[in-house]
């Protein structure tokens, strides 16, 4: 790639962050509903034709920004295992503040909950999240899998489907709290709770 | 009660019963956001006034349907339960059909999703999606609870936290199917392999 290449990429990139930074304000402040491609432009100080250079609709912009999220969380979870340390005792615990925060559930329950309702009515919609669900459950699998290896742990179910029920139990934990109206610090308590007791009766003594 | 009063009851079960038939179909024509008072009403036969004095609002019709569907469906394995026999051999996969189908997940994603997604917006909806929550969590613990005396089991995690997990499981398998656009045979298939194998995985030996 030539200087001028790169640079048209880096402001392509530029622009998308800050498209993505501005919806979550919006989302925030009025909800998927009310958030117009128009609310967010001027947020972000771009015109529509931006917007639709880099998103083919409102649907798909605030599902960038929920991949966005959770694979900056699944970064910094993959970087934890790779420093877990090897010669400690393996004690199922220690899977619990791994796998907390990895999934959908830890990323605003409203905003997912409403993606979840647009993607069982559009088939668009349906496709990108399912790709997106798709990706945050194998990349559970390879942090679970990784951290069997290293403490030689043995579940009592095939590693993707442990993957897939530590992402089902985040999302339904994650989703009841938000319908409690529960704060972050509840929420993340209630997560290791419920993760830790499933991780622990599925893992052969 | 007198004979009038006992007509008085009669003829009000009867008045909710025709709208939650009218809602039902409603619903599956045009969604939940389509769905008027005013076209449930035509529908039953009934004025607004009548719809009224039954439910405070849409959302409330239309969880009141989700709970209609989730009793009848509980009754119905709670009476498979109370057949069992026991004095077959203890059999984990037993447990499987008995548990499939009891939880929200069951009844018409579409409509529970968008009923969850309003009560992450609204108090009142969200106290009687934690209620219907609540109810069908703690109908399933007990058909567990009765399962588990009958054939002498054991599970590896306090049987509150099986049942939710059992509905947190199908909730989110039914869900995923739907966005997937997955028939009723299929998705049933899916309940039972997942349910299967977590009740497995979950009994002590």
């Amino acid at each position: 790639m030539d200087a001028e290449a790169r640079t048209a990429t880096r402001s392509r990139e530029n622009t998308r962050a800050r498209l993505l930074d501005a919806a979550a304000e919006v989302f925030a402040e009025v909800g998927l509903d009310a958030a117009s491609v128009e609310a967010v432009c001027d947020r972000a100080g771009f015109s529509r034709g931006a917007f639709y250079s880099n998103f083919d609709s409102k649907g798909e912009l605030f599902l960038a920004l929920v991949e966005r999220s959770s694979s900056e969380k699944l970064d910094l979870v993959a970087d934890r295992v790779r420093t877990l340390d090897r010669t400690a005792a393996p004690d199922p615990s220690l899977l619990v503040p791994q796998i907390v925060d990895v999934s959908l559930g830890g990323m605003e329950p409203r905003l997912v909950s409403e993606l979840r309702t647009q993607a069982l009515r559009d088939e668009r919609m349906a496709e990108a999240y399912l790709r997106l669900q798709d990706g945050i459950v194998e990349r559970v699998r390879v942090i679970v899998d990784d951290i069997r290896k290293v403490y030689e742990l043995r579940f009592r179910l095939p590693i993707t489907e442990v993957a897939q029920l530590m992402v089902d139990l985040s999302d339904a934990t994650c989703e009841r709290a938000a319908v409690e109206g529960l704060g972050e610090a509840e929420t993340t308590r209630l997560l290791h709770e419920r993760i830790g007791q499933l991780a622990t009766a599925l893992l052969d003594a």
